[in-house]
């Protein structure tokens, strides 16, 4: 492990998480920090093909097989884009990493959340962020914004409420099983403030 | 777990899994069984695309990546092949399975041997060959019927012969680890007499 930092954010879809990546970007490479953008899945060029076989291949995919097409992205990311630019002495934010398979795939309730855990930890060689912002959000004010901006409500309609419950749940259960790596921001503050906590937060791990 | 066999044929390049997988197949399609021969990779359309990945694609993957693909196409093919055969009381016969990846993927040195054991085991719910065929050949007679039939010499020259004794340690150290699973048979014996030794293990798995 370098000297580079790993940041990660996850939460809801509607919670903030591209406005506030792109506002800590801004402020990082202001002050001088390159910063590598990663994402999951499609992150690679092999991610993108895998990426290709899961979401758009008509046809039953076993959950299991599912879940490790999706660590094999992740193994690829993580060994050719994230681990290289932190020896490189790069700050990476990356939008959702294993929580999300975690809080997601669990919810689901056909794989064990513990497993899925570990299957993306042996993926990546045991590599867990510096620090992972947890933006949380209640599932209907989640759900109002989307009606709002008018993206993706298809697929998130099509889970139903109850399971977005379960993954908020699972979030903050993650969150609290591992206090010193989360920063849990209460979503609906302010766009200013929200980015102000996390920039106090990444300048202590900057200092 | 129904009431068919999964039985797995194993054993280097040149040892005669495919002569020997036929002549069972044919002895048990004779009295009146059905047999599913089973493979991987690429024993399912969604294992097809993943081989394709895996085999055709240029460029670097990394080894975990590589081991997640081959996991997940190994999920696929049990859930969707193997198990609903098992469980209409068919016979499955598979050339290679898992003892296959933990003994090639783990003599090539790059990832841990029990662990490549565990991924598979994690990709198929724990699902163990009833009984695992190994044909056992030093490593410069399996070469020679290579020579002779000058198929895939390409891929196991590049490997070289120090490789391939790793690999045939690997095997035998799996027989003896679980002797009931296993029937490891020496493959200079003739064919008739290998495939009487067969079918004289399988008859009393039969009973």
């Amino acid at each position: 492990m370098g000297r580079g930092l790993f940041l990660t954010f996850e939460g809801g879809d509607g919670s903030g998480k591209s406005t506030q990546s792109a506002l800590l970007t801004g402020w990082l490479t202001a002050a001088g920090r390159t910063v590598v953008h990663a994402r999951e899945p499609g992150g690679t060029e092999l991610g993108l093909e895998l990426r290709e076989i899961v979401l758009h291949r008509r046809g039953y995919i076993a959950p299991r097989a599912e879940a490790l097409i999706y660590a094999a992205d992740r193994a690829h990311n993580i060994a050719t884009v994230v681990r290289p630019a932190l020896e490189r002495g790069d700050i990476v934010i990356q939008d959702r990493y294993l929580d999300s398979s975690v809080a997601y795939q669990g919810s689901g309730r056909v794989l064990d959340p513990g497993e899925v855990r570990e299957l993306s930890l042996w993926a990546t060689e045991r590599l867990l962020p510096d620090l992972t912002i947890l933006l949380d959000l209640d599932v209907a004010t989640g759900r109002g914004r989307l009606d709002d901006s008018r993206t993706r409500y298809d697929r998130l309609e099509a889970e139903g409420a109850e399971f977005h419950h379960r993954v908020r749940e699972s979030y903050l259960a993650l969150a609290a099983a591992e206090p010193e790596r989360f920063l849990v921001l209460d979503a609906t503050a302010s766009i200013e403030e929200l980015a102000e906590r996390i920039r106090d937060r990444v300048s202590v791990l900057l200092a």
